[in-house]
């Protein structure tokens, strides 16, 4: 099942969308101009701008055309994450971002790190005409996990024996928030009932979990081609995934110590491989694929009590989508 | 005339100010801590929570002890300076700041990005307590200025022959916005006259233009031991401002261009030393100071409609203090 066709109920609000956000993003500075077309001409899945619009439509019913504040509030979320995407290319000095050189590798750090500002500003800006208290709750907490995430990943980076708990946490912080927040907002936007938003932040949190856990087997299953990063990315890195911490804790201490060493002294190509083979051949990989089908498990049972709907439909589609997808 | 005499009368409302600062900062992650006791131990001027505390009390009257919303506005504001100048130091490159090294010579470019995101989150999450939808709308606006006016700024580096217009677009979007935003956060959190936002707004955007107007003298007649920056940086930065604008223009073509290829190539201690001659020489100094007075007569013209209080005689000579200020 690919995201276009569980995306068929909500074509034409995904159409209103982007105008939307192209409409928001209008400037009078040449510059931001030139760095908000590229991003646009470069544009990834919009998993959270169609989680919003999911999820608004899956309270709101079957209106023709989706209300101006759903609309919003998918830009916003959209604007966020390339924010924070924008920012991530400095933080891990990236210079690929979906198969095409990053903001960051085109206009330099000052630029990237102004450009990501001026998203985050633009993501206010549009809360304010949403005119919801709520919104803006949710949206400034997620805001304060994400940051607070990243520096937990910063601070953790090389912690071999990181304890599952915190990798949960980081991810949580890190990924899951945001899309928790899409989805909250989706609710936000449409429906007064704070059940409904607790059912939204509690879908949205474990599909991100999921979601997270899969881009981490991504970076080592995965086809560079189509993820477009450089495959073993987070080994060469030495970013901490819940394949490798369970591995690491399976395996011989005499064993995981060597291939901690190999992480340690900057992993070359044939070394990677051999991690990845490790990391395999101790089940941290069917491991990982079992916990992300737990989340996805949960995040299923938060749709329960919706009545039955072609978006309710889209939503279950998308919870299977997240594990099965390839880039 | 001291920053120090000047805030007397509120001499107890920035104790309690540092207090909710400090609170407001508290975080589980110990690299948050770290970043963080080291930006409270090498704190400035606090010009802008004063700003929001003296216009506070200008509306507010004389309680022995303000009000928890004005001292959160108060720290907002510097939440808010606080995260621009760490992104800023990213953007410049700056190894130094209040002459100290800069976070990001400690903990490099990564952190720094993340911890100006980090403290944004916090300035959002304080802003949500204001539970004020006018104090929402100013940050936002305010927010989408300044990365406006850092990334107008980046375009135009290096644009020697730019219009005064622009440069006083450039330095009020970057720099009076901000002065201007605490001013109306002080009369948001004190009085609902929407007459009185508007003074303050116009007060604090005249102070500030000159306040930087001031800032870009002292660059060029400082002394590095009082501003903690070496002298000469926008010049070497390429970094233009009035004094230069209105001297290239005063002088003749092919001495304006002789200036200005020593720019270009990067100029040297001894031709930086040139460079501000020529400005001196061409009236570039006395220029920038008049212009600087002008917009402080204005500043001092929205505070008439006030009485005779303590507080609106701090801001009176506050106002003469900017254009004093060797720091």
């Amino acid at each position: 099942m690919s995201l276009k066709e569980i995306c068929k109920p909500i074509k034409r609000d995904l159409e209103d969308y982007e105008q939307e956000f192209k409409r928001i993003l209008k400037s009078n500075v040449f510059l931001i101009d030139k760095v908000i077309q590229y991003i646009i001409a470069n544009k990834g899945k919009r998993l959270r701008p169609i989680l919003v619009i999911l999820t608004s439509r899956l309270h709101n019913g079957n209106g023709a055309v989706l209300e101006k504040r759903n609309l919003k509030a998918a830009a916003i979320m959209e604007l966020l994450h390339t924010a924070t995407l924008v920012h991530d290319d400095v933080v891990d000095g990236s210079n690929q971002r979906r198969g095409v050189p990053s903001v960051n590798s085109i206009w330099k750090n000052k630029v990237s790190v102004l450009m990501g500002d001026y998203l985050f500003s633009k993501a206010l800006l549009a809360m304010l005409s949403l005119k919801s208290m709520r919104a803006y709750q949710i949206i400034s907490e997620t805001a304060e996990r994400m940051a607070q995430g990243e520096l937990l990943g910063v601070e953790r980076r090389k912690d071999y024996w990181m304890e599952e708990e915190v990798y949960f946490r980081l991810i949580g912080d890190k990924t899951a928030s945001l899309l928790a927040a899409a989805c909250q907002l989706g609710a936000v936007s449409s429906s007064d009932d704070e059940e409904d938003i607790v059912a939204m932040k509690d879908f949205g949190e474990n599909l991100g979990l999921a979601f997270q856990i899969r881009d981490d087997l991504l970076d080592i299953l995965g086809k560079e081609k189509k993820t477009g990063k450089p495959l073993g990315n987070d080994i060469r890195d030495n970013k901490v995934t819940l394949p490798l911490i369970f591995a690491l804790r399976q395996a011989k201490r005499g064993e995981a110590r060597r291939i901690i060493r190999m992480m340690k002294r900057n992993a070359k190509r044939r070394e990677i491989q051999e991690i990845v083979s490790f990391v395999e051949y101790h089940g941290g990989i069917d491991y990982a694929m079992k916990k992300a089908n737990g989340y996805l498990e949960l995040a299923e049972k938060s749709l329960e009590r919706y009545p039955d709907t072609p978006y309710k439909d889209s939503l279950t589609k998308l919870v299977s989508f997240v594990t099965t997808r390839e880039s």
